[in-house]
């Protein structure tokens, strides 16, 4: 193996767990959380909608967090990862918040996790989302790097680009064919199978 | 609380396990395995003469592992640490390296650790040591607030100065009598019962 420490960058939704809005969608019956960058391109105005759909429908952090506790990590998450942890050292790299997801993360052992976080009033209502940088992804590789660790980044998504191009080496978990064709640079792992193969062939990763 | 992301950076020999290479000597038997920066004073002479007193024992890696895994976390560690992860991030900043302190990360959950690393030659003899870099403790508290993070640091030695300095708040955990009168400018507390209620006084972290 390189001489040098490795870090993982991991992205979290459609890597570890499932889409945490589509999952709050299916189990509150509420369709208007399923909009997503698609149908809103703008993420302000996106996340706005949001909190006004849960502000409609009454739902506070706490019935979130209900509801986020209730799901599950993707089939085989746990393992995957506490076999990558014992190969290196890892960080969740997410666009999520923190609040949102702990119950979740929870279930993943409390890995350290880079990602956004919620205003919430004294009664527990979402008052506003706080990013924490923009473009966090790309500077949290950055600062690794600045660190002196080997960084190897694995996402799914438009929002993953930035880390796996600035990471010394970025792969793609379940991307959708379009940014698999897009961005060929990148190898394709379709499970965790396929993803420990890729590490254990490329970055000399033990079984 | 703070509106910014708070990531807490905590030391992990003396703060959350034993010293290793105490328990080491004390599981060997190997006297001079007690030798402290304190007896040399150069940490690269030290380093040399701890990896040749393993050679000289025929101690490979995997024989230090198993020592390593019969010790366990400092009593109490493991609840503090699980509660700590509910109210933040938490990064381990230690001069440690991995290999070494594997098992016992492992027993902690393996949370997330920031250290150095050894070389190990094919028969599992220790050949060297690889520092990630100088000053790693302030470098990695500089790295996190530009990732706009803030910090609070927690140690209990002078290589951990840096990083108590450097952080928006710095914590001693059980200092030596001498170093906690030299910087009185950080708060002391003695177990985790203290450290959690001072967390809880001046930073608004939860029950």
């Amino acid at each position: 193996m390189n001489d040098k420490m490795t870090i993982a960058c991991l992205d979290l939704e459609g890597v570890l767990i499932p889409e945490i809005w589509i999952g709050l969608a299916n189990k509150t019956g509420i369709d208007e959380l399923r909009l997503t960058t698609r149908d809103i391109a703008d993420y302000d105005e996106l996340m706005q909608k949001r909190l006004q759909v849960l502000d409609d429908n009454g739902l506070k952090l706490t019935d979130f967090q209900e509801v986020v506790a209730s799901m599950d990590p993707l089939h085989g998450a746990q393992d995957f990862l506490k076999w990558l942890q014992k190969q290196c050292e890892v960080i969740i790299l997410s666009d999520t918040f923190r609040e949102f997801a702990m119950p979740l993360i929870a279930k993943l052992g409390n890995p350290t996790m880079f990602c956004h976080s919620l205003q919430v009033d004294a009664s527990g209502r979402i008052q506003n989302y706080i990013l924490r940088q923009q473009d966090q992804k790309r500077k949290a590789v950055i600062a690794l790097k600045s660190l002196n660790f080997r960084v190897l980044s694995m996402g799914d998504s438009y929002n993953d680009l930035s880390m796996l191009e600035e990471a010394h080496a970025g792969i793609f978990f379940k991307p959708t064919k379009k940014i698999a064709e897009e961005y060929p640079q990148f190898p394709v792992t379709q499970n965790y199978d396929e993803l420990r193969e890729r590490l254990q062939a490329d970055h000399g990763f033990a079984n």
